[in-house]
């Protein structure tokens, strides 16, 4: 069993863009930016902005974080997305979801220009991933297509399972991994809860993809010997022997799945980390793409 | 077996249209308008651009053929598709597919306004559709669904097995049956010429859709008893009994699956004729959300 580190290959990745980016600036060229526009105030979404400027910092990537109050009005949060769509110093725009109950989400997102849609989530990436053209991917589903990869594993006709059928993970992970192009190329069924028994799906999986959101769902009798995991899922359970009272699990059963699997990823130190780089990544490919 | 009897189906929406249009007349109202670009000389193309000026006219849509001459430029196909993007009397607008070769064909469909998108083409469409919004879906796999839910097939929890990953048939009804809504809800399987063996695949379809343009491909010792089968393909092979030298089969071999079936679309008399009705379908909704 192999564990797939998305720790590492995250650390590998902004390590490659660090080394873009410092070519650029010996170059005296203008660096890449990203944007993030924060909402009212949330603990988790305060953690995930955080974290994602403090990553540009470390590659040397420009980074701002637009804090807005929570009562603002859809308009005024569309006119800032809109100067930032003209705004040549920017490449990336994310909008930190969710967003108060009284803006459309919606509205907010396809205001985004697509050039700058790095999270992926505009209706026209989504279309173009379905498509095969070129596009922004959403950033978690491309970061588990990218792990796929730098761990070499053969996705051409193998068959990919998919736990979940969300906008975010589930249906385009589903649609990248059926696309005829080098690490994907494979049969892909999508499962979710209408499904009667789930397992009749699970057990066939080369490569199980579980993205369900619920803790340890995935147990060793529902997956074939030799299956690669890949572990969207972050759940909080309670755990009396933790000082925080809970601990992290994924969607997969860990300790019981491992042992059968050749390939799996680990909850925390998986598939989270990578979903982070992956957004560096895309707002560094909206640079090249339209602004060099 | 129940023969799934597409004639009769696109007929009953025919007629469907037919009387909302009737009422629209009655109330002195403006009727839908449906607009036919066709480029250079194609003879299927032309023969296809017919059909739908002639439904048209049973129904009492209004309809056009623009037809231009095959080495006008690409400047010039968009200003046309501009023009009818701004004509209130054209709530449908329909490029012919294929255009020649110095015309970009993506650039024309991205230039058709999402809001007269018709044969759902565009990647917004697409992206929409995958996300779940409401939106045009390109005719075939509306069809296709649309006769699944007209014969009462249930649909939820059962497993669909799409045969192809084309663009306009494979992906859309790949991405239409899974979705969590009346008449989808279903667990997909998208299998390809990646396979290894797709009879693994078939095999456990609940319900069957072939759209892999491969004449008589789907063989009886491939579906499971009571299967339903819809059959996409529209494939010429010789035939020297017929005055033509040629017949018109499908990609399943239809006498040796049929009684296996427990439903199963024709060819010819199944899903073309759907795609047909669907896009007068198309047409009167884009005239229902924009219009009226």
């Amino acid at each position: 069993m192999i564990l797939l580190d998305g720790k590492k290959t995250a650390s590998e990745i902004r390590s490659e863009l660090k080394e873009e980016i410092s070519k650029l600036v010996e170059q005296g060229k203008k660096v890449p930016g990203l944007v993030a526009i924060l909402v009212g105030e949330n603990p988790a979404s305060e953690i995930y902005v955080k974290s994602k400027a403090k990553d540009c910092e470390e590659i040397g990537m420009k980074s701002k974080v637009e804090r807005l109050a929570g009562n603002i009005s859809e308009e005024h949060l569309l006119d800032l997305v809109k100067k930032y769509n003209n705004d040549e110093n920017f490449h990336g725009i994310l909008v930190q979801l969710p967003l108060p109950k009284h803006i459309n989400e919606e509205k907010i997102i396809e205001a985004i220009s697509p050039k700058k849609d790095v999270d992926g989530f505009h209706p026209i990436s989504m279309g173009n991933l379905v498509i095969g053209k070129d596009t922004f991917v959403s950033c978690t589903p491309a970061g588990i297509q990218e792990l796929l990869i730098r761990y070499k594993i053969e996705t051409r006709g193998k068959h990919v399972v998919v736990l979940g059928r969300s906008n975010i993970v589930g249906k385009p992970i589903a649609n990248i991994m059926l696309q005829k192009k080098d690490g994907a190329n494979s049969i892909v069924t999508i499962c979710h809860s209408a499904a009667k028994d789930i397992s009749i799906y699970t057990k066939q999986a080369d490569i199980l993809i579980a993205a369900i959101g619920s803790p340890n769902f995935v147990k060793a009798d529902m997956v074939k010997e030799g299956v690669v995991v890949v572990d969207v899922g972050i759940n909080r359970i309670e755990d009396k022997n933790s000082s925080r009272g809970y601990k992290i699990v994924g969607d997969v059963d860990f300790d019981e799945v491992a042992p059968k699997s050749s390939y799996i990823t680990p909850v925390p130190g998986g598939v989270g980390l990578m979903t982070r780089a992956m957004l560096l990544k895309n707002t560094f490919k909206a640079y090249k793409m339209y602004c060099e």
